[in-house]
């Protein structure tokens, strides 16, 4: 019933930065018509929603050269090596100050998989305490706000929050506080 | 205060395919620092929620090349041209052979932002209608099942749905539906 029928015939690596890879595979496609992919290689990366002793999230602004906007998201970066849970500590002490004793790992999710084989690994830090050992400024992000998870989702409806994989996130953290 | 701070220097296409190019930027970065920027430069897409009279989700099981799994997701495609809505009516036509008279647009979010300029525009399609017209076998899809709000929300705490991008639809489907 589930079998999986896509084939690969031949492999090959169209570009490289250091940052991705994008590979060419000759394919059999499910329908049985051959084919091209281009598949986008990245590591996995961490998301982190930190969560206050009120119950608060924080949200960073950062400003995103890709799409040229600004954007408020939660702490999120690509996984250097080490463990996960060491990543989601170090980018969130990086990009917020934050630390906490409380983490869990709540999600593991794939992002345009339609294109990329990206894993981004989603967990939650309670009762973060605030610290100024940060590097904002070097990240580029300029403002740090905590609000309800209500207006989170209100952010989110209005479109004023609109980064994809902070809204899965958030989805994802509001499911373990069993919010939804 | 949110003064735009990137700066681009000069920019060249590093790799070119059928779906997408990836772009070469020399940057000033918001730090001050020069760098080199990847962009990966992708046409919109569009996703659709499509809700029975029942007030059920409709979910279509996808096999994914890049990820080489099977992905349970809310139908979606490449922006082909015409208005978004002409887009969305064709997509969903074509993944699950479901037509609807009810159609709202419920949101725009980036998609990676990190890497890519990629943006999707988010429908609900309400009370739809099966038909046998559709493409199921070209596109690779197997299974089509419909559930509630309670149930996708519970596959996704669990990870039996870990498509980012249809956790952010769902999400904006359930926000617009003030099930959040």
């Amino acid at each position: 019933m589930r079998r999986y029928t896509w084939k690969t015939i031949s492999s090959r690596i169209a570009h490289a930065n250091p940052y991705y890879r994008v590979r060419e595979d000759a394919v059999i496609r499910p329908s049985g018509m051959d084919g091209t992919y281009y598949v986008i290689e990245t590591g996995p990366s961490v998301m982190v929603v930190p969560i206050a002793s009120t119950g608060e999230i924080y949200l960073i602004l950062q400003q995103r050269y890709p799409t040229k906007r600004f954007s408020w998201e939660v702490p999120a970066g690509a996984h250097d090596g080490g463990s996960d849970l060491e990543n989601a500590m170090r980018e969130l002490r990086e990009e917020t100050g934050l630390i906490s004793d409380e983490w869990s790992k709540i999600g593991e999710v794939q992002v345009m998989s339609g294109i990329a084989d990206h894993k981004s690994m989603v967990f939650i830090a309670k009762n973060v305490r605030e610290t100024s050992d940060h590097m904002q400024e070097e990240e580029g992000i300029t403002h740090m706000r905590k609000e309800t998870l209500r207006r989170v989702f209100d952010m989110i409806r209005s479109g004023e929050l609109n980064h994809s994989e902070t809204i899965t996130a958030v989805t994802l953290a509001a499911l373990h506080l069993k919010y939804i």
